[in-house]
């Protein structure tokens, strides 16, 4: 011990007379103080060598940082997802892969983790035992910084009580090894469950506690945005819209395409384009696959969808727009009556609904938390979807007090008013409208037949805002480049659609869905990027 | 009747004396003679109106051009298929709607009609019947252009003997109503018969009496080159990929995403990348979504895939390059070690020759009529998929003669060479390569635990060719770095993607695959552009 002298034994040297008694006395006094400290020292080694012996960490192997796995072995060891964790595994022991979303320390002899993967969690501890788990192994885990990648062994056990914590809550997973997978090389920007509050909390004004997560930091770091419970269903959810989308147009009879993306000419309207270096020239970026699924009917395909990116050059900054989105598209051909595909999209929609419903409830729950909302409602049964005409949608407005002068077009606030009279009037999120004027469409849309002011075209809504949009289309060459020449389209300038349709076109109908708004309006997630894994807008293209 | 006169009775004028006993019986029989003249131009003159009276068209409203379908009525007719067409509906009246694909007028009594429906056709005939098939009905119909769209309605009667035209020929149709849908206003560029024959037939050089239709013609007119029985089935396959591509992946718990297409820099290798006009600035279309799908893994998706396009701005005018193609992307974690992707992706394509040999049959038999082709073949049962590895293929080769410093890399040409030494010893026309050099792959590639100058990472191939390119990836953001700038790419550029690794990240693999690659190696189509609706190259951009 460095604070610890020896005793030094005095002498007088030059002093030739021997010592006097009392000289005598003092020596034996500091000899007997000497020895009693040379003991204590010694008793002091002893305890310090004991005490190096028991630091000796018994765990080492236990844990501690995996070499960076380059596929360096295959022991093919099972490992189980959290999700199947359960009481009747008490006793097991279980691999797994999961992040530490957040750890607690309780002394230095036990620590808590809370593992998470995807929307599930389940609550680890490591406590010291001699011979398995070291003061060190627990020092280490409770040192992993929050999001770390870790596999973990450990023992199921029955909790004594539900971890509200944890949304596998009856069971504890008791760990006998955890060794880094991954950890984190920079600091997070906001943490995984600040990013996972409900935002109600987070608008509570002054009484706020926790640290709001903007949406711009989110979009920024989404990669761990992403991570929350939240966006695990939200994606899970797109996932199942588009699923839900094929599977009932599969069973109806249609065949999916994939036209291309880049096009020759700026098509449907030029203004809202995006333009492309193509080689010595250029191209243009399909703003919907309209013209392409169109000639696949004049190609005989009959019943056609898509699902893929569309892109339009629109610097329109809101809440509801981005630049490049995913359409889910359809195109089918028509037998008697543009209503045919009406109400087969109309079907569409409430396959998905249901399905949503009856499959996804958990996923819907908890996107809820955090966003909280309304049930989606629609219409069932005889009654059926409501359909109104673009005149019906009108008198509503007028009725509430719009005047009609204003109403040559619905915009976005009128149509969503108009939500709000339908929802207080007829209980539904959910509504089609019919018959719109053909000033409000493009040129390819069929007219009415009787009324050459109305077309044969409708909207499809959800809480008030447009989710579809859709007509039957003109397979008359004639009629279509009449009708090209009347809103300013040179036919010359789309020579190969208006071409498909000199060589005999069924008469056809379809219409184009916005994956991300159907998502963010069922849910209400009260912005498009929200339903969007990496979202496009005028500013943003990273990451 | 123009050519027969009124008979004119001779009178003598200016003769007073009178008539004799000779001249009165003259005259007697001279009136006998014009009373049997025109009592006979009577009968004539009825005879014609009774003529005329049957040229009064008593079909007229069996036949005729439809007024153009602006949805004016729906009486809710059924219509059938006609390959639900058989003999057990012999007596039943049915209605459908098809094209014309060819007419064949017997004498002026008869007309039989190729009616065609995407893959299937039957033969249809009117004859001149009283009361029922006008002379003039089947003047018109057999005045119908071929490709002409008709509704047709007749009755269903069992042919004596199977007709070889029709792909439905135990029945034909016979004919009691026709009217014109959709007709032609151009001339049609080519014959769908003649695009739809034999390549044996079209290449049989100077015996050919048939026209060729060039690629060119074809692509230049690709909605009448779409409506070959061939091409309805190819696309059909197309179809039927991709479902088995996501039918496989969604068993496997693997989630569907949608990446964007623009990105904010030019990635991965800035040579090969479109470049857009966005708003102010520029943007650039993602040659793969192979860094979205990566960062989807550190966002905790665990599997994913995508089904999109992926842009390429390299100008190779070959058989197997073009501009815009749809990418099968899967990423997901790995527990332990990369070949567990890769036995997924070995498994995924079993999946899908399996489903298409055993679902798609027919179509297969279909397009090999026209591009005649050994069945595709692979192995399965406990020998399985055979696993070269690079230097195994490399040994192949220069065992086959090809000098080993020529073997670098293996290239398009000894590709092919691979792929007929492995079908002659293994015969399988399916394998994979595993192990390729670091110095072939890209930055993101983990290297070999082993050799530093391999890679863990794997091509897959079908009839020699490339199809699928994989690897596990670096997922650790030092190494990653340090790859970046060992290939010359400042990480500054591609900041958010590393960024995505800083906080933690799951060991990952995955791999791309190309759709049109698999279709035209799997059917032989000899030409990429033939497994895409509207292909796009460096020289074409339109329809």
């Amino acid at each position: 011990m460095a604070d610890e002298q020896p005793p030094v034994i005095e002498q007088t040297v030059g002093d030739e007379k021997g010592p006097s008694k009392n000289e005598i006395k003092k020596r034996a006094k500091e000899a007997e103080k000497a020895k009693k400290a040379a003991e204590k020292a010694a008793k002091q080694a002893e305890l310090e060598a004991q005490k190096a012996a028991a630091d000796v960490d018994y765990a080492s192997e236990l844990y501690g940082k995996a070499p960076l796995n380059q596929s360096q072995s295959r022991p093919r060891q099972t490992r189980v997802q959290i999700a199947s964790l359960n009481p009747n595994l008490d006793g097991e022991t279980v691999l797994l892969r999961a992040r530490v979303q957040t750890s607690r320390a309780q002394g230095n002899k036990m620590v808590f983790l809370n593992l998470r993967q995807r929307t599930d969690s389940v609550q680890a501890l490591l406590t010291v035992t001699p011979e398995k788990v070291s003061k060190q192994m627990v020092k280490w885990t409770a040192s992993l910084q929050d999001e770390s990648i870790v596999l973990v062994e450990g023992v199921v056990k029955k909790s004594p009580e539900i971890i509200k914590s944890a949304s596998v809550g009856d069971v504890e997973l008791h760990v006998s090894k955890i060794y880094l997978i991954s950890g984190l090389e920079s600091r997070l920007p906001f943490t995984v469950e600040d990013a996972n509050r409900p935002e109600t909390d987070v608008n509570a004004g002054e009484d706020v506690q926790y640290k709001r997560v903007l949406l711009d930091t989110r979009l920024n770091n989404r990669v761990i945005d992403l991570r929350t419970q939240t966006n695990q269903a939200v994606f899970k959810l797109q996932n199942a819209i588009g699923h839900f989308f094929r599977d009932f147009l599969d069973s109806q009879g249609f065949m999916e395409i994939h036209s291309p993306k880049l096009q020759g000419a700026a098509t449907e309207s030029g203004a809202s384009v995006f333009k492309v270096n193509y080689f010595k020239g250029s191209a243009f970026l399909a703003q919907s696959p309209q013209l392409a699924k169109q000639m696949a009917i004049a190609a005989d395909f009959e019943r056609v969808y898509e699902i893929g990116p569309v892109f339009r050059a629109e610097d329109s900054n809101t809440h509801r727009h981005m630049t490049e989105f995913i359409g889910l598209d359809l195109e089918m051909t028509i037998e008697e009556h543009y209503h045919e595909v009406m109400e087969l999209l109309d079907s569409l929609f409430i396959h998905m609904f249901r399905g949503l419903r009856e499959k996804y409830s958990n996923e819907i729950e908890v996107v809820r938390k955090q966003f909280p909302a309304d049930e989606f409602k629609w219409r069932e049964g005889p009654e059926g979807t409501l359909k109104l005409t673009f005149k019906e949608a009108v008198d509503l407005l007028v009725e509430d007090g719009v005047a009609r002068e204003d109403l040559d077009d619905i915009d976005t606030e009128n149509e969503k008013r108009l939500g709000r009279l339908v929802k207080a009037k007829y209980d539904t999120d959910y509504f089609i409208i019919d018959k719109f004027p053909m000033a409000l469409r493009p040129f390819y849309t069929m007219p009415d037949p009787e009324d050459p002011t109305l077309s044969n075209s409708y909207d499809f809504f959800m809480r008030g805002e447009e989710i579809l949009s859709g007509a039957q289309r003109i397979h008359d060459s004639a009629l279509l480049i009449e009708k090209m020449k009347s809103k300013g389209i040179e036919p010359e300038s789309m020579s190969s659609y208006v071409d498909a349709f000199k060589m005999g076109c069924s008469p056809h109908g379809g219409g184009g869905i916005g994956l991300e708004r159907v998502l963010m309006l069922f849910l209400k997630l009260n912005n498009i990027r929200r339903a969007s894994l990496f979202p496009r807008d005028p500013k943003r293209l990273e990451p």
